[in-house]
Order: structure tokens, then sequence, then C-alpha cells
């Protein structure tokens, strides 16, 4: 059976491939429209591509470091031989994974705004190929680093199955290192720039949105795309990658037996099939309804969950054995808990629910009660994802019939389930930033304003299907981390048989490794926040002095110097990404050798926690600000210019680096922490103080 | 011993109490001032008495539920048969440190500002005095209580030492929940009366603070008192109270002896000692400096604790022996760790330091980067606190030499030795409002530009204290939360021999536990911050009523309603206090009907880990953004209306219900669902579903 599993990943890996590979070749296949649309989007292009050739050389100089620290220490058997050369791939996979996302979505977004001078229709579905094109590349790849590393381990090296398992859950950290760097780096920039042009440019000078004379508008779109699509590709890889690996892992611990690799692998080969379906569901007709277009994409994820959670059976019935068909509960409990998790942050971020409307009348008695009501909302909104997992961990967990170690595969099993419709998923959650784009091309280009009316009704659409992706994200991050938490003491106890372990609450290194772990998400998110400040300041100082020196730019008689921007942001977001990921890479190591492996339980355990909680916070927070900022352009309290307006400018400047920078590098950050932890378990297990 | 140890508690106690009358005799043998003093101080007593009056009442409803189901459970053996009367007594303790405190901060308030025409020093000797009498009430009260107890337990009741440790611990739900309705009930007035008195005393008719025409300013007055006099009052009563106890009830579970409550009992009498000659060390000079007047309250602080790290040494070598000394270091660990998080919470919040300024420095492109800023500065000021507290909690658990029971006790002990000087600490804190109040007089009255300048110089102080205070506050209740969850657990193990604890991180409910336990902070915050806004709105639309309905308001011919905005503040707050209290109470005690202790210990650790980051967040950032509002005001970047300023008055209004609402609130839930878990550990442990 096992070669049978494998053949199957290997086809679906392969399949999704040239999924990804005939949509993009559908995308490159329409018109770019017309020379200054073209010319729009190679400077676009360009300064994308700029940026991440200069990533990969920082992010090359990290992996060179960290391959010889690793190689070294594989030299001293403190750890698995294959590790340094896996760390490489998972950080190759990772990369690539962004690169090809970013570079089908830069080719995209012309193409998009172009269609959309024929119809709705015609835009929509190439904003959707372009964000399926990452969709599938992200799953491909992930599916196919696992299948390459397991057919290598057992046929070429021939280990046993519970070496591959174990080695190959710590291939994670490759991919979470890298996915952080371009969360981090392409958050800064995105944000930096968005904020900086909005400042100077909306604010001080006074011109609209996406104006071509303003000389950050490049940079903004440029960080739409490493940010928003680059970022989160390697970020999604991530997280698709880490619960596959973990379930496998878990799923050999408790039955030390290959078929236990064979569940997760095959969920996400019907994972793929699932979401190939679902993407041809997606389509819509000329009218611009919200609800309708929301329908035509939501369409295509319901049709896919529903192919999963049908498939899923006949999948663990014929793997597992009807004694263990239970473990069906699990994955269909994680299917069911992204989708309510999702639906809960759509609840508190959408405008057409009470929570956002409420909080654009907030706007009525100025700025600070607007803020104050912001976060509310934002904390208040951790309670019902809270529920969900608490209620998907339990059943999860109790699909295992009380055996701690099917149990703990049970929540394995969960977060695979959650993440296998990841294909459909991300391919609706891509496509926001193509249709962003498009509508920017459109504005500066002069495009007719139906056309513009066109690109916005794709682009609100997309700010709603990124909040519900960022739930399930943050749900998904959430269950691998602790899918993952339980890998790393089950590698513990192979690599340091001797080692005892006392996980329990009332053990002071498992207390002090919570405290230490709980911290870490909230210095994380003020790094971070701090970042997008600084890079932001220097993006503002050099749009004015661009104002200031450059005469005629608001006449329009002289070009602005977008290029300046853009190597600006380059330059801050790659110098802010450094310190913040070497922080999450020394603090569990560190942690370890004074604490020893409890205190490594108690800091994942406590990092997962208050991570969650505050990713969600902050996606909602910052969702929520943004949305009922356009609440109020639509109309509400006095429309455009009004104070009102005002006040929800500044909610939602606040709420850019909430949601889009800090809060999505925490659901990395978590996983980075376990993954890093379970690499240098041999070393901690043997050295420690307490 | 056990008796000269009881001896010497009831002594301590009662010299504490005396100390405290004497001072009240003292502040009251001063001039209230001229007759407008007189009115304007008898406006703000009247509002603060009917508050206090109809909270009581309130209280007084939800005390007598409690009761009864705390009496129906002790029939049925679910509960020690002490608790129910128990519960009443902590309520009315708790409650009458927060009225005496109150009662001598309205007196205080006008004699200090009467003090302040003759004198700075002669101003600072009436508001420390008032502060000294809530000091030393706290501490007198919270003593006598445990002593009452101990001696009719012990010689009335006949209850061995286990028995009456056990029993002492679960007096504290009492004073916690009595707490929790102090300090959400007066945090939602006093922020919603200054919240409302400035959105349209200062922002919409311009007239300036601690104006007479502003019909809010009494109620904003009022809830100086009720708030950050009557709130803090049964808050730290609570946290004394609950560090002792708790530190008694380990101390029994590691030696089931007397002398382990000995420790704890001497501990706080040699604090009441430490406080009363600290208090003397407090005069100053009659220079304007900062520095100095800083200098004369932190000598008082100072010389406390000197006496207490080296008289605790003895103590604890004469009762627990030679062979036990090692814990001496536990009590000096605590000691040390309050004064190092109260000195961190100072560098984040004052002005002096650089997070502060770079934050007044971020007002320079508007109240967004402002805002990001201080949540920034907030989430990152929670490091340092959690490695103090880390340190502290290893170092005090060690110097158990590796025995379990005997470590908790150690961190416990910690606690005791935070705790033990807040005599001094408290009246340094206590202080500042009333300095607040009369500067508050001084310009109403209109008194001299310099009566306002000294009241100004005392004022400006009592933030910092309050900073430090704060900081204190949450160090102690992390630390008693964690002393109070070893005694849930050694609670449980004595109500059911049977239940076996797995509260390892790997099981299930505990890992549920946690996540639900981290979730409350985040609910509760958002809850109050949201209780504050609703109530600030109600004052905006009175006070905006008034001012359109009652002519001549403006001009001074006619004058305000003050007793209307009192009132309106009075019920809102009422009201607002009892859904969060009811959540503190009921959650804890469905967690367990659900999971098991072992939830509900994972709850406590996830309660006390994400409580302790959202308080400092919350205190610290607050406290940054008033600080820096102020800083601008002294000058910097433009000083009062530059565009500056405005941002910065956002900041500060995002901040008042962070740091005198939700933070403090904070604190005292993470105890409170301790003990509440204690007193239906019986119940829980017998009947639950996993």
């Amino acid at each position: 059976m096992e070669k049978i599993v494998l053949g199957l990943s290997f086809l679906g890996a392969i399949i999704a491939l040239s999924f990804a590979g005939i949509m993009a070749k559908k995308v490159l296949g329409f018109s770019e429209g017309t020379d200054t649309m073209k010319k729009i989007a190679s400077f676009i292009k360009q300064g994308a591509n700029a940026y991440l050739t200069r990533q990969y050389k920082v992010v090359a100089i990290f992996f060179a470091c960290m391959f010889v620290i690793l190689f070294i220490l594989s030299q001293f058997d403190l750890l698995n031989k294959f590790i340094p050369f896996a760390f490489i791939t998972g950080g190759l996979y990772s990369a690539l994974a962004g690169f090809f996302g970013m570079k089908i979505a830069t080719n995209a977004n012309s193409r998009t705004a172009n269609a959309c001078r024929e119809s709705l229709n015609k835009g929509l579905n190439v904003a959707f190929s372009a964000g399926s094109v990452m969709g599938f590349t992200v799953v491909g790849l992930g599916l196919l680093d696992v299948s390459i590393w397991y057919a290598l381990l057992r046929f070429l090296f021939n280990c046993n199955i519970s070496e591959t398992a174990t080695t190959i859950v710590m291939f994670g950290m490759g991919a979470s290192s890298m996915a952080l760097f371009a969360r981090v780096g392409g958050g800064v920039f995105t944000k930096a720039a968005d904020v900086g042009a909005d400042i100077v440019g909306k604010v001080e000078a006074g011109i609209p949105e996406d104006d071509p004379r303003n000389p950050a508008v490049i940079a903004d779109n440029v960080g739409d795309n490493v940010g928003d699509v680059a970022g989160m590709g390697a970020d999604l890889y991530e997280s698709y990658f880490g619960s596959i690996v973990s379930a496998c892992a878990l799923g050999v611990a408790a039955f030390n037996d290959p078929k236990a690799m064979g569940v997760p692998l095959l969920l996400a080969v019907l994972g793929i099939f699932a979401s190939l379906i679902g993407s041809f569901f997606v389509r819509t007709g000329e009218k611009f309804d919200q609800k309708l277009l929301l329908k035509a994409l939501s369409k295509g994820t319901t049709v896919g969950s529903i192919i999963v959670a049908i498939g899923a059976f006949p999948i663990v019935w014929y793997v597992l054995g009807k004694e263990n068909i239970s473990l069906y509960i699990a994955v269909l409990a994680g299917l069911v808990a992204g989708v309510l998790i999702g639906q809960a942050t759509e609840y508190f971020t959408s405008d057409t629910y009470k929570p956002t409307k409420k909080l654009a009348g907030s706007s009525e008695t100025g700025s600070a009660t607007l803020i104050i009501s912001g976060m509310s909302l934002g904390m208040l909104s951790t309670a019902l994802p809270i529920v969900i997992i608490a209620i998907c961990i339990m059943v999860a967990y109790f699909t295992g019939g009380g055996d701690t170690a099917t149990g703990l595969y049970g929540i394995g099993l969960a977060a695979v389930g959650m993440l296998s419709t990841l294909g459909i998923t991300l391919a609706t959650d891509a496509y926001g930033p193509v249709a962003d784009n498009a509508g920017g091309i459109a504005q500066m280009a002069e495009l007719d304003e139906v056309v513009r009316e066109r690109t916005d009704a794709l682009d609100s659409l997309g700010n709603t299907t990124a909040a519900t992706g960022k739930g399930f994200a943050i749900g998904s991050a959430a269950l691998t981390a602790l899918a993952l938490m339980a890998s790393y003491v089950d590698s513990v106890g192979k690599v340091a048989p001797d080692f005892t372990f006392d996980m329990s609450l009332m053990n002071p290194p498992v207390l002090v490794g919570l405290l230490i772990g709980g911290c870490l998400p909230f210095v994380f998110a003020a790094l971070t926040m701090e970042s997008v400040g600084r890079a932001a300041q220097s993006v503002v100082k050099e749009v004015r002095r661009q104002f200031r020196e450059i005469k005629g730019i608001i006449t329009g008689e002289a070009q602005a110097d977008y290029a300046s921007c853009v190597d600006l942001c380059t330059k801050a977001s790659l110098h802010e990404m450094v310190l913040p990921t070497i922080i999450a890479v020394v603090v569990p190591v560190i942690t370890g050798l004074i604490l020893g492996p409890n205190g490594v339980v108690g800091l994942l355990a406590g990092a997962t926690v208050t991570g969650f909680l505050v990713a969600i916070l902050m996606s909602n927070a910052g969702g929520a600000w943004d949305n009922a900022k356009k609440y109020i352009e639509s109309g509400f309290g006095g429309g455009k210019g009004s104070e009102n307006h005002k006040a929800a400018v500044v909610g939602d400047t606040v709420g850019d680096p909430f949601k889009d920078t800090s809060g999505p590098a925490i659901n990395i950050l978590i996983k980075l922490l376990s993954t890093i932890s379970i690499v240098f378990a041999t070393l901690v297990a043997n050295y420690h103080l307490f």
C-alpha cells in the first residue's frame, strides 16, 4: 500500500502543478491592455522582482549560516544528518511558492483591469485564475516536497517508518524560516508604502488614492504583491506542509505503521481534486451585487469542502480499517472548524453585520472612541474561535478512543482536514490583491469609470475573502502548532529516551516557559509594528522631499521618481525582517538550554495560546476598521470627507500593520517555534540547566 | 508558638488600624479652606457617598444570592460549612477598606488644596497622610480578618491546622468578588465621567479642565474617589489577603505544622512596622522639583523595604528553623521583584525616559502613528516584567530545595514578600487621587496660581507613583494567582482523594482549559472597555443637553446640574459591572463541570499568563500615552493646542479605559477565578464530564 500512496501523492502534486501551469498560460493569454497599462504594470513588475531578488539574497545568507550551524551539530550527532539539507529544500520550496504566486500576480493585474473593460465576469475569471495559480502551486509544491523526501528516506536511505516520520517533520523549519522572512519583510514593505503614500499623498497633498503623481504609488502596488501575495504564499505553504508532516509523525507514533502516513497524504491528494472541481464552479453574472459575487466564489470552496467531507470517509476506512473509522470524525471536525472560524471572522469584520456597523457608528465621537471600540471588537472576537477550536480539539482527540497517541493523531488529522481544500481557499484569497492592483492600474491609466467600478466590486469582495482566509490561516496555525508540540514531545522521547517529561502545570519550568512563550507574540507584534512605523516614516520623508524638490509633480509636468520609494521600502523591510526572525530562532533554544524540554513545551503552549489570541485580535480589529471606513465611504455617517470619515481613516491606518504585518506573522511564529524546538531537541534534551 | 504568632498578628492589625485612625484625625484637623472650597468638596462627598451606597445595595443582592447558593451547596457537603459566612466577611472587609479610603480621600482633597496655600510640604503632608489612612486600613483589616478566622477555626471550632489553612484560603472569594465590583464599577464611573467631561467640555465647548461650568466636572472628581481610591482599596485588600492565605495554605501543605502559617503572618506584621517607620521619612522642601518630590516619597518605601529585607531573616530562622532558612531567599526574591517591576513600569511610562519621549515624538505624524507606537510600547513592555517574574518564580521555587510542596510554599512567600510593604506603597499610591482632586478644587475655587502649581506638582508625582503601584499590583497578582492555583490543586487532593491529576500540557482538557482561560482576560477587557464607551456616550449626551437647555451655563449665570451627571454615571457603572462579574464567577465553574479539575488548572494558568500580559500592556500603554500628552503640554513639539497635542489627546483618551478600568480589573479577575475554583472544588471534582 505504501507505494500506492506515494504514487498517488506524486500524481496529486503533479496534477496540481500542471493545473497551475495551465491556469498561468491562460492568464498570460489575455491582453495587457493599453500602452499606459503595460508601462504601469512593468513598473510594478520591476519593483516586485527587484525586491524579491534582494530579499532572497539576504535570506540566502541566513540559510547559509544556519546550514553551517546545523551541519556542525549533525557532525556531533546532535542532529539528524538529513536536516541541514532538508532545511534548505524547505526554504527553497516555500520561496518558490511565493515567487510563482507573485510572478503570476504581477502579470495578471493589468490583464484583469483590461478584462474588466469587457465584462465583470471576464475580470473575475482572470483574477481568479491568477489566484488559482498561486493556490495550486502551493499545494502542489507542498505535496511534492513531502513525497520526494518520503521516497528518498524510505527507498534510497532505507530508513524505517519511524525515522522517516520524525525526520520529515523537522523539514518544516526551513519552510517556516522562509515564511517568516517573507511575511515580515513583505508585510513591512506593503504597509510602509501604503501608510507613507496615504499620509503625504491623501492627507497632506490632497490627491486621490492610486494617483500616478504620488511617488509612493508604485511602491504601494508592489507592496500588495510582495506582502499579500508572496508573503501569503510562503506562509500557507508552510502551514500546509506543517500540518501534513506533523500528522504523519503523530500517526506513526500512534500506529508505528506506514499506513498512518497514508491518511494525511491521501487527504491532501483528495483535497487537490476537490479544489480542482470546485474551481470550475466559480463564475458570475454582470450584476454588481456583492452577495452574488461572494456566492460565486464561495460556491467553489463549498463544493471543494463537500467533496473532501465525503471522500475522506473511504480513505480512512480503506487505509486505517473499520476499527479506526472514528478518526474520520477528526478530519470532519477540522474541516467544519475551519469553515466556522472563517464565518466568525466574517461576522466580526464585514460591514454587513452588526459589529462593524456599530464600530462605524463609534466614529461619531471621534477617533479615540473608534480605536477603543475597535480594540474591544478585536478582543471580543477571540471568544468564538477559541470555543470552536476548543471543541474541535476535544472532538478530534476523543476520536482516538481515549488512547493518547491516537488522540493526538486525531488532532493532527483535524489540521490536515482544515487545510485540505487549501488549493481553492487560497485561490479565492490570492485573487484579492490581483483585483486590488487591477483597480490601481485602472485608476492610474485613467480607464473608464465603469472599469473602475468593476475592479472595485472585485476588490471589495477580496477584502471579505481575505478576512475568511485569515481566519482559516489562524485556525490551522493553532491546530498545526499543537500537533507540532505533540511531535516535539515524541521527538524528545526518541532522541533522549532517558529524559522523563514532567509537563505538569505545577512544574515551575513549565510555568515559566508558559510565561515566556506567552510573551513572545506580544514582543513580536510590537517589533513588527515598530518596523512598519520606522519604514513608513522614511517613505513619508522621501515623498515629501520629491514633492519639494521635483517641481511639477503635482501639476503632472514632471514624473515622480517611483524607483527611489520602491528602493527605500525594500531596504527598510529587509533590514527590519532580521531581528524578529533571529528572536524566533534563538529564544526557544536558549529557553530550552536553561529550562529543559519541559520548559520548551511550556513555551510552545504559551506561544500558541497567546499567539492565537493576539493574531485574531489584530486581524479582526484591523479588518473591521478597514471595512468601517469603507462603510462610511459608501455614505454612512456623512461619507468621504466628513469628520466621521477622518476618524475612520485613523482606525484604518492603525489597523493596517495589525492585520497585514503583525497578525499574520504571528501565525508563522508559533509554528516556527515548534519546528525549531524539534530540530534542536537532541541538543536541549542533553544539555539543560534545570 | 502558634498563640504568640496569633497575638502578634492581632497586635499588628490593631497598630495598623490605630495608626490609620491617628492619621485620619490628623487630616481632619486641617482646615477645609474657603466656603467655595467647602461647597465644592461637599458636592464631591455627596456624589461619592451616593455612589457607594447604591453600589453596596447592588452588591448586597449579589452577595445574598451567592450566600444562598453556597449555603445550599454546603448542606449537600459540596462545600465547607464555614464558606458561606466567610464569603460575607471577606466581602465586608474589602468593602470597608474601600469605604474608609474613600471617606478620608473625599475629606482630604479640599484640605490638601488649602494646605497648598501655605506650602508645598504641608500639602504633601496632608495628601500623604490621607494616603496612609488608606494604606494602613487595608493592611490592618486584611491581617485582622485572617487573624480572627484563624483564632475562631483553631480555638473555637477546634479544626486541625490543615482544615484551618484550606478553609481560610477560600475566604478570598468574598474579597475578590467585592474587589471586582468595586474596580469595574468605579473604573467605569471614573472614565465615563472623565471622557464625557473632556469630549464635550474641553473639545466641543472649549472650556478648560476642572471648570465649574462643566456639568460633568463633579462627576469626574467623584470618579477619582470611587474608582482610583475605593476601587484600588478593595483591589489591594484582596491581593494582600490572598497572598497571605495562599502562602499559609501552601505552607501547611508542605509542613503540616502551624509554624508554616507563622511566617506569612509575621511577615505581614513586620511589613506593618516597616511601613510605619518608613512613613515618617516622607517629607520635602519647597522646591518644585519632580525628582526631589519623588525622592521624598520613595525614601519611605525604600526604608520600609530595607526593614522587611532585614527583619525577614530572623523570622524565617526563628519560625522554620535553620534547615529552612533558604526560604528567606524566596521572601527576598518577591520583595526585589516587586521593586524591579515597579521600576520597569516607571521606565516605560515616565516621560523622563526614552520610550515615552519617543512616543510623544510619534505624534508628529498624527494620532494613528501615536496609537500604533503606544500599542507597541505596551506590548514590548511586557517582556521585562515577564523575565523578572520568571526569575522570581524559579528562585522562590528552588529555595524549597527541589521538594515540590516546599517550592510552592516558596512561591507563596515571594508573593507575601512583595506585598509586605503594602502599607507604605499603597499610601504613596492613594495619595495621587487626593492630590488630583485637590488640584480640581483649587481650579474650581479659583485659588492663586501658586496653589495650582503646587497641587500640579503633587499630582504629577502621583502619576508616577500610580504607575509603579500598578506594576506592583500586577506582579503580586500574578504570583498570588500562581500560589492560589497551587492551593487549588492541594484542595482538590483533599476533597476528592480519588481524583488523579493529569496536568500535563499533552492532556487535551488542560490545553482546552488553557485556551479558554487565555481568552478570558481578552473578553473581560473588551467588555469593560465597551462599558466605558457606552457610559461615556450617555454622559456626553447629558452634558450636551445641559449646555443646550440650561441657558447661561457658559457665561456663568446659571449653575450646571452636577447631580444628574453623577447620577447617570452611577446608574451606568452599576449596570455595567454586573455582566463581567457574572462571567468571572460562572466560566470557571462551567469549565470545571465539563473539563474537570485538569481543565480548571489549565484555565487558571491560561488566565494568569494572558491576564498578566494584557494587564501590563494596558496599564503601560495607557500610562505612557497620558505622560506623552503631559510631556507635549510641557512644551515639547508645540505644546498645548498644537497638532501634536491633539494627536496626544486621542492617545490619552484611548489609554484612559486601558489603564484605569480594564487593566486593573484583570488583576482581580485572575485571582477571583482561582478562589472561585477553590470554593467549588468539591462540586467540580465529583461531577465533571471529561
